[in-house]
Parts: structure tokens; C-alpha cells; sequence
């Protein structure tokens, strides 16, 4: 197993936690646990092959479902300790954002699809499983709330990915120093919580509708 | 006509009544009706051939367009007596699910997916269309609701016809068996409310968050 | 610049305003801005393009994606008065669902799809933006509101082209005035609030359930 397969599956494992607990808060059964579970962490992948015109990834290589029901069953058993440790999963969660943001991009590259494709769907493959997940539950997608800055990271990652490739510089340290770098940058987004405009110019003392 | 494809409407039918239905109970238009029966119909197989890479079932033959058609009107006209009937409906969606799980894995072995691909796209036609119409009409989906075992009898079968594919042991009767038995696993858990267990483990005297 | 891309690049952009204006409205931040405003411009044309098996327009040629980012730039500073000039935006909305029916079914038909699939494939064109626009955000759709005739012109324009190309009769003539008819028809329907017959027949005296 090669170390881009590794994190590959550890950023599906954690993606798939989130959907998984999901399913556990809403009261839903452990179908919706491996379905939401899954759907985080194989659905933007899916979705970026789909456009690039390959087979999905996740049903071509079995071994990429291993983490979401691997993730359930650590839901089932340990639902409550998992929540206390919410922080910790916001961490590794992160770990997925920069793993999928970058490696969805070169993916694309890959595949021969222009720059700007690229970039948007290096970004699909870090958010659009997140965004399903939202969508299926029947919830606002967490990815709209001002209060985060989720995609933020990943778009950055994306374009220095498709800027490193333009310049002829790709390879494996390019790769690994840029996810490094959008994980360093979404951890901060956390701690200082930094948050992206509304999607309207609110001036002080305008009232929202 | 083969007996393959009278079965394949037939649970188009039935799957697109439960659609047209719903739209029905909600307010929304005859558009919403054709679309919401023409989704839970077809909904499951057009992402089981996207996913294959092959033009879409659905709009490749525009037979399969009938059922969703004849749903709208009869819901539009007998409305009242549909919901009467509705454990009528439960038996033909029964047998929806039955046939759908198995052509749909049949479908995607003999398109030369891996048998663990074709297990998930089997269960993919089975459950995907009701999945759509639920999370097209803003619902919390059926799919997750514990107390019905819906995608655990499709499960069963696509499994069942992967093993069979497995030893070579092919052919139109293990089809048709496996449909059968798929059908009786569905109508005997509606019958005794068998119920799926949730997404973590709820112990004795703990609250729900 | 063709007229065709030109019109197609206005749809793309009132459409877009109508998803940006969306997430302003619910609070959403900017981020939801653009992947709103993209779905609503661009999403119909995708799913069109994934089923007829072709690379996306959105994703192949990078023009596409100015409209959104225009639209959410304008949302962004002028959401007060984007909202006082609704009525400008029904007029342009219309524009894009005339230009969709029409381009829609053409490209469908170019790329060898049977007559009612191209039919189909212009309708999800016109109308699928706005429906994913909604799925994503959480609401019930629009296009299912019997108040308003929303689906029914864009059908009758893809009706028209599909029947135009059947009797040989092609050529930028024909889509131009289909385009038109489809729009004088958008707007009457507007102008005297025509409404959609329910998903059932409400008999006089009859309770909604």
C-alpha cells in the first residue's frame, strides 16, 4: 500500500465518522449509518470521476469501503465516547479536507481535464461528500455556515496544486507540503475562528430579511 | 416482451405510484408527480448505469418511460382510493424491491464490475430511487427509518446472486428464485415489524441526544 | 462569441442570480453563494451531459463558470436592490429557462439520443439547476408549486424542436423562434398566474389530506 492510498483511506475513514454520527443523532438506523458514512467519504470522489469520465474509484477498488463500515461500527459501539471527542475528530476531519483537496486535483490533472476544472474538482472531491451527507439527511449543509471556513482551505490547496503543476514541479513533496499546508490552515481557521463573508454585504444596522 | 422486462415495469409501476403518491400528500403539481414517480421509478437504475459508464436505461428505451406516466394518472384520478389501498401498494413495492436488486446486480456483472461493486449496485436500484424522491421532496428519508428493514431484504439478494454468479450457476431460475425469496424476506418483515438496529447502541435508561 | 453561447452564458447568469439570491436570503455565506448560483446556472446542463455520456460544457470550457461568479459578485453588493427589481428577474429567468429548453434538446439530439430522450433531456436542462438549487438549500422546490406553470413551457419548447428536427426542418431559425415561443409563453403564464392541476383531483368540498 502506497503512502497516497494510506491517507486516501484514513481521510474516507474520518469523512465517514462525521455521516455516521450523523445518522446516530438524527435517531436513524445503522442503514443510514454505513449509507451517510459512506456518502461523506466516497461521494465527492464519485462524483469527480463521474465528470472526468472514469470509473468511480470507490466501486473499482473495493478496499475503499472498508473505512466507512469500519467507521460505522465504531459509531454503533461507541457513539457516546465518540462525541466527546469531537475535537479530536474536527482534527482528523481536516486531515481529510487537505488529503482529498490535493489529491482530487492531481487526480483530475491526471485525467487531462484543463486547470480550472481541475481546481473545482479537487474541491468537489474535499466537499461534496459533506455536502451529500447535509442534502440526504435533510439538514442545512453545514458548508454554507459563515461561521466555518470549510471550503476555504481546500480552494486554496487546490489552486497551489494546479500553480505547482502549471510551473512543471509536481511530484510527491509538492503533493505532501501542500496538504500539509491547507491542514495547518484549516486548524487555525478553527482555533481562531475565522469566518467567510455572508453571502450578502450586511451593513451596520441593516436588518437580515 | 421478455418476462425480464414485464417484471422491470411492473416494479417501475409500483415504485412510481409511491412517488406520485407522496407528491400527491404534499400539495405539489402534476409536474411534481411525473417527476417525483419518474425519480423513484428509474432514479436508482440511472445512477447504477452512470456508475457502469452505459447510456442510462431509462433514456436509452423509452418504454421504461410508460410506468411513471400511467402512475401520475392514476394517482391523479383515483387519489383517494390509492391511499386506501395502501397495503396493497406495500406488496407491490415488495416486489419493486425484489426484482430491482436482482437485475440490478445481474445488470452491473454483466458489465464487468468486481462482485462487491455489484452487490452495492444491485442494492443502488433497489433502495436509490426511493432515496431520491425523499430527498427531492425535503423529507427525512424512509430508507434510515428504523422500524422498517427495507434495505436489508435487497441486500440479502444482491448477495445471494453474487455468490451464485460466483460458482458459475447462472441462468434465469436462480434469478427468478432469488427475486422470490427476496419478496417473501420483505413481506414477512412487514408483517412482523422486524426492525433494523439504530446507528449506535442505545443501552437500557440512556437518553437520546 | 456565437449568439448561441452568448444566450447561453445570459441564462447561465440570471439563473445564477436567482440560486445567489437564495443564499443570501437564508443567511448562507459566500461560499454557498457561488456553489448555488453554479448549480442553478450549470447543474441542469450537467446532469444532461453525464447521461448523454459527453464531457460537461461547465467543466470542459471554463467561460461557463463567469456567469456565476458575476452573479454572486452582484448578490453580494447589491442584494437590497437585486431584490426590489424581482419582477426584472422573472423576465431574465425566463430568458434562461427558453434558452435551456431549446439548447438542451439540440445538443441531445446531436449527440444521437432518441427523440423522447432529447425531450426529456431539455426539460432537466431548464428546470434541473433550480431544482438542485433547492435540494441543496434545503427547501421545497419550486418547480413543484401548482402556483406556477414553471416546467410546462419548457417542455412545450423541447416538444417543438424535437418535433421540427423530426421533419428535417433544423436550422438557427428554428431554435431562435422556439426560444421566442417559449418565452412569449414563460411570460404570459406569469402575467395571469396560469396554474399546474394538482398531483390529484381536488373534488369541490374535498378536505386536502
Amino acid at each position: 500500500m502506497t503512502w497516497g492510498l494510506a491517507l486516501d483511506l484514513l481521510g474516507t475513514f474520518f469523512f465517514a465518522i462525521s455521516g455516521s454520527l450523523l445518522a446516530a443523532k438524527r435517531g436513524f438506523d445503522i442503514v443510514a449509518s454505513l449509507l451517510l458514512g459512506s456518502l461523506t467519504g466516497l461521494g465527492g470522489g464519485v462524483v469527480r470521476d463521474l465528470i472526468i469520465g472514469r470509473p468511480p474509484a470507490a466501486f473499482d477498488e473495493p478496499i475503499h469501503l472498508i473505512p466507512p463500515v469500519l467507521a460505522a461500527i465504531v459509531v454503533f459501539f461507541m457513539s457516546g465516547h465518540v462525541q466527546r471527542f469531537w475535537s479530536t475528530i474536527l482534527i482528523f476531519d481536516a486531515v481529510g479536507l487537505a488529503v482529498f483537496c490535493t489529491t482530487g486535483t492531481v487526480t483530475a490533472l491526471d485525467h487531462g481535464m484543463n486547470p480550472i476544472a481541475s481546481l473545482l474538482l479537487g474541491v468537489t472531491t474535499a466537499v461534496g461528500g459533506g455536502l451529500m451527507r447535509d442534502v440526504v439527511a435533510n439538514h442545512d449543509p453545514q458548508l454554507f455556515n459563515p461561521r466555518d471556513l470549510y471550503a476555504v482551505p481546500a480552494f486554496a490547496g487546490s489552486a497551489l496544486i494546479v500553480a505547482i503543476w502549471q510551473l512543471g514541479w509536481d511530484g510527491d513533496v509538492a503533493l505532501y507540503s501542500v496538504s500539509a499546508a491547507v491542514l495547518v490552515f484549516r486548524l487555525l481557521s478553527l482555533k481562531f475562528s475565522w469566518r467567510v463573508p455572508n453571502a450578502h454585504l450586511v451593513r451596520a444596522g441593516q436588518r437580515r430579511d
